[in-house]
């Protein structure tokens, strides 16, 4: 049956590639924004995806409307109930060695930025104090939009002899607090530091600024017939700087790595204002230390990143996508057998799937009713169409003969395509309207990706039931006393995410927020990851949510050589503080 | 006449994918070592090739034979003509704060490590001391070869301690004089720490000491149906903790990128002995400094790499070879077009190929008789040989439409492929037989690449004319005598290396070694590349030989930094002391 789909499949798929690739980047895909029907957008999983709409490329290029743009999204998702992480800045103290801004410094800026890029507007500054999630907030007095390297050093140099705090915001669309001041650190945004410098047809090395939105870097390089190598749902206003600064990863990093791979140079400028021109656009560059790595997924705390170098793949026409079930998660060798072609490599289990069947309407699944374990969607990029697409049913007819794959079927045309792309990406939606969730983004050895899941499941299960039994006089282990009620049908611990890459993203839904249910998660998912060597942060970074969970992924040793590294490059730590690294372990002189 | 050859080629193509892909990486191809007809190698250009034979990996695997080794090599090759840069040691003052080596550190360096670990033996001592290409040649006392990270520490902690400088080594295989002594350091070789921690067949991670030479590597995967991400001449000695630490680039860096990219994770021990376990195998984690990057290309001045985590790739099935003749070197559209295929774009101009043709036995051109300006070799695998064919023959044909190729032929068989490859890898070998040769490992932006080359053989012919007229009374402005007359007929400038990197090898070869035209070279060479904001060592490092020319590719402020780096990780400047920093920006405490 599978066989004769996929021939069928074969006959009739007619489809545009180009457009079909277009579909999965769309920003109202999973990847980035999903509608409600209220008119609002919802938070949605995994990537950095944003509770509000993004605006098309053009408007961000005409006029910088990041602000406008916060704004507009505030007041739209004014009726999401959302909660400051107050309680977190209050564990923190503020730096007593920080001064505090005076009127000599806002005249001093002005006098080097101009007075419309010194912005004390409460408004404007109401949006650039607030994350997306809306998770945390600052209390900055100030926002500086230097439009040039020069500027940004003159500001650091002044603040760091002035002892003055900055946060580096690029979009300010990070998910852990990392873009948003703690207290009154002053905001330096580059978003008005946009312009592309330099590209290369032969060699694909772009050069730009650090406020390219991305989006606007893959529209201008579509015209040039290539791609960028990473691709967020937060295209749409993320900004290259801050993808660079927090080592973004997105969907397209099964394919082409990480940015440590396609970045080949960045101009930084420290926090005593030194520019470091590391602009280089070249493959191979073997001249003392790479420093460029220090700046790559540091989120901001050793320098200000302003310009980026990046090779760009070239943009392929043959996209083929097959959705299929499986019983066993990883042993399909798709990467081993498709590895040149293969450019996605994702995976829901089957509680994903029937959620995404119960809440989103117009969703069918493409293969026949039957309970399977696991669905894989596999999409692979090449230079020409039917030797690509013949690869792939190859690999597919191999993987069925040899048991791997129990059914599948291949996209025969762009709303297939779309279709298949909606189950995967519409998961997160769909966990949204059961309720709460508490969302990991892990990163674990691929064997082992799916234990945690069940192991959740167990967990949560027998959590659940001694909660039922209690009832709301129960205290916990950590002290948190369980203010709801819950039975142990209310709890879904769900897995998705991007099997090509080892990432998961652990989703545990509930009818609400319980903390009964956050002490049963934490710190065990933390301890789990950790025991298996994975990564508490795949892609996210550490911002202020997990700066004191780092060592869960990394050595004492290793976190202390961080802690030196940041007191050489910034030795009065003004550079976005309270992040990254454990409060523990950074002393304030 | 080039579509009937594919035609033809594409019939008759019957040669077995794994022997040729063998063949090219075959120790005795000139990507490593070429045997003259006296029995003894010669060095040849452009990637690590030495002067000695590699002897099978199995008997590295057996005994660590890396000292008799090299005695054999220091045997055979006592006929050829070198010379220690002795002036260049001389030029440098030992760090005094060193201190010098007691029997008390002997006496504790056998409590650690055993007797027979501990080697003071003169011929050995030799050997460590003096590099491949005995260009340099240190005075080392006293060579030390651990067997665990633990020892490794131990070693460090105390030489810290006492402030003995060391010297880490593994196959001593660089070209830079970055592996060898200066003055007195003591020698740490990781050469028995050479054990395969672990393989994981779903990620094709593959973790492994230090001290494993990178063909046993490359044999382990191939039963696992893997390959390692890099592949170089010197694979029969190099050693994966050195390739890390020299960030060695080689022949599939166009298509899988820097060990920036692939490596995964390390374990590095620091000067004062603290041991970093950075060794994740995960392809997403962000959770802090990613600090590998730092040892990462350091050459053993930040830490000594003690393990290593890489991402390997799968093996393909299918290769395919074509030789093509070309107007203009860079238009060529191979990445583009050829993108998730292409594995080598190699180039040479036309005097090499005349030199190959001239003096290298059984080389024949496979096109007809006719003056090109450039000849470039395209490789593709992947894993199917039809597809991956047809594609190819597709490429081929537009850019012959377009007029961007000349000429072309598809190898038809194994032995075809190999008189391919034997043309691109016999060019360094050729040159030896020409006389002395001066040469330059340079990154450059491909579309400038050339330029050098033409620029330098102007320079050249007019700088022979004058030494010409003047004879052996002419003094240079450097103030260098000329010792040996010239003419313009004289000295040949010629390019080739990997088009897909922006990596030329240029190459000036004169009938002997002249002070007067190395003067006409440098400091011109490393000016232009400067100026064209290449690199003045794309893949060999600094080392000794250009520690003092970062600034060529560097500027003053980066520079800066990773001296204040060095300072923080090893502030006795214990490891391996005036290397990849220029000895004016290292102070000595």
């Amino acid at each position: 049956m599978i066989m004769q789909k996929w021939r069928a499949a074969r006959r009739l798929l007619r489809y545009s590639p180009k457009s079909l690739f277009d579909t999965r980047s769309n920003p109202n895909s999973e990847h980035s924004i999903s509608r409600s029907a209220s008119g609002f957008a919802h938070c949605v999983d995994g990537e950095k995806y944003h509770p509000r709409e993004f605006p098309p490329y053009i408007e961000h290029k005409k006029e910088r409307s990041l602000w406008n743009t916060t704004e507009r999204g505030l007041e739209r998702t004014s009726r999401i109930q959302y909660r400051y992480f107050g309680s977190l800045a209050s564990k923190i103290q503020r730096n007593p060695s920080f001064s505090t801004l005076n009127s000599d410094d806002i005249n001093y800026f002005k006098s080097i930025l101009g007075e419309k890029n010194v912005i004390e507007d409460e408004d404007t500054l109401l949006s650039a104090n607030t994350d997306w999630m809306r998770k945390y907030k600052g209390s900055s007095k100030l926002l500086l939009q230097p439009r040039s390297t020069q500027e940004v050093s003159q500001v650091l140099k002044y603040c760091n002899s002035r002892r003055l705090a900055v946060v580096p915001q690029g979009g300010n669309t990070g998910l852990v607090g990392g873009s948003v001041p703690v207290f009154d650190e002053v905001i330096i945004n580059v978003g008005s530091m946009n312009k592309i410098i330099s590209f290369d047809q032969v060699s694909g090395v772009l050069v730009c600024e650090a406020g390219c939105i991305l989006e606007n870097l893959v529209s201008f390089l579509d015209n040039e017939g290539f791609i960028m190598p990473l691709d967020l749902g937060a295209k749409g206003s993320c900004q290259i700087g801050g993808n660079v600064s927090t080592n973004a990863g997105g969907l397209r990093l099964v394919r082409y790595g990480s940015l440590h791979g396609s970045v080949l140079g960045i101009e930084a400028v420290l926090a005593n204002g030194d520019v470091l021109d590391m602009l280089g656009t070249l493959r191979k560059d073997n001249t003392g230390y790479d420093l460029k790595h220090l700046f790559i997924g540091s989120e901001g705390s050793l320098g200000i990143v302003t310009k980026v170098s990046i090779l760009t793949p070239p943009k392929l026409s043959s996209v083929n996508i097959a959705f299929l079930a499986c019983k066993r998660l990883f042993q399909l060798p798709a990467k081993r057998r498709l590895g040149e072609i293969l450019s996605a490599f994702e995976f829901l289990d089957n509680e994903s799937l029937n959620l995404v069947l119960n809440h989103l309407e117009g969703v069918r699944n493409p293969l026949p009713p039957s309970m399977h374990n696991f669905y894989v969607l596999i999409e692979t990029t090449g230079s020409d169409e039917s030797y690509d697409k013949e690869k792939l049913e190859a690999f597919l007819l191999r993987s069925m003969e040899a048991g791997l794959i129990s059914d599948g079927v291949l996209a025969q045309d762009i709303n297939q395509a779309s279709s298949f792309w909606r189950i995967r990406e519409g998961v997160a939606e769909a966990l949204m309207k059961e309720g709460a969730v508490y969302k990991y983004d892990l990163s674990l050895p691929v064997e082992k990706l799916y234990n945690l899941v069940e192991e959740m499941r167990t967990r949560i299960d027998v959590s659940s039931l001694v909660v039922g039994k209690d009832r709301c006089g129960y205290v916990n282990p950590q002290g948190v006393p369980c203010r709801n009620n819950l039975n142990s049908n209310s709890a879904k611990v769900i897995g998705f995410g991007h099997l090509g890459d080892g990432n998961l993203h652990l989703n545990i839904s509930t009818p609400q927020y319980n903390d009964m249910i956050l002490a049963q998660i934490e710190p065990f998912v933390y301890e789990w990851t950790s025991k298996h060597r994975g990564s508490i942060s795949a892609e996210h970074g550490l911002g202020l949510m997990k700066a004191n969970e780092i060592f869960y992924s990394k050595s004492h040793e290793t976190v202390q050589l961080m802690a030196s590294i940041k007191k050489l490059m910034d030795p009065n730590g003004i550079l976005n503080p309270y992040k990254v690294l454990p409060h523990s372990i950074i002393s304030y002189s």
